[in-house]
């Protein structure tokens, strides 16, 4: 089994994006990269990204969501934490076999057509977790930003490599017109 | 004002560290680097990194702390989230000209001489954020493990530019005898 790849993301219940964003977006500076309608999650979502990782705001849009309930009860504030795995399946293998239960056994399909399960807040002391693997689309999109990266490289390889040539020849001539001496 | 780095870390109250381990680390895999008595702060410590960041499973170890009150009040689960700046001057600056209370109007000291400040929940909208700034110590860690890095890079790239040598050298030798023929 691969190690959890990293936290994906952080997901913060609020009664009012804007009202959050004064304190996100204007006071700590994160960019919002866009807001998103989830009306499968009965919710409307700011995705703010920061290093590998983002902060999600999430106000429920239903009074009956799980989201809408968490609001209700205990207020606004930290949801649930969300980690990247590259074998989803795998994982509530090994979590069922540490008797750890799970709400969603059988990994469904989020926004983005992303693998997600989520694990009961029982059996990990409070916190609500949640597991997420990777698309073939959004590892894609990925792909094709690390190709544009090795691509960029490969430029700069190749502006370095003509140095050394331009280098080299200049040395040959100066060596053949040295043995021509 | 450069941007907010990275999630430094997600710090989980836990009323038994051993107990949270079994989901943390049996469950989910992660590693636990190390467990600190950390007395400035009245807990226990558990630091398992993943990603960039980490997950820090924090125990109380008196009744009247923070974290304790936490505890007793809404159960274990998330407690706070810390993000990695680069001068939390500006930044608690920033957040006073947007009238955002913080805990620490000063920067504090944490464990390993960090600099750290707390934002109010209040301000946040329910949850509780440490900004906190790499100490010199550990950023010449980070650098001597990028030096290191770049020591590698070097030494590969030495080793193409060799090649690179080697081939120019073959193809300058058929080149000659080319020129002889």
């Amino acid at each position: 089994m691969s190690p959890v790849k990293q936290i994906n993301h952080v997901a913060i219940v609020v009664d009012d994006i804007d009202e959050a964003l004064h304190f996100w977006r204007d006071g700590l500076g994160l960019e919002v990269t866009h807001v998103e309608n989830a009306p499968g999650q009965d919710s409307i979502v700011a995705f703010l990204p920061t290093g590998g990782a983002e902060v999600e705001l999430v106000k429920p849009t239903t009074d009956d969501s799980g989201v809408a309930r968490f609001l209700n009860q205990r207020g606004p504030g930290m949801h649930h934490i969300c980690f990247e795995v590259d074998d989803i399946l795998t994982y509530i293998a090994r979590l069922q076999e540490n008797d750890i239960r799970l709400i969603n056994d059988e990994p469904v399909i989020g926004t983005g057509g992303k693998l997600i399960a989520f694990i009961h807040p029982e059996s990990t002391h409070g916190v609500l977790v949640e597991l997420y693997e990777l698309t073939q689309n959004e590892l894609q999109i990925r792909l094709a930003r690390a190709r544009k990266l090795a691509d960029q490289a490969i430029i700069r390889g190749q502006a370095a490599a003509a140095g050394v040539l331009a280098f080299l020849r200049q040395f040959r001539e100066s060596d053949d017109s040295n043995e021509r001496e």
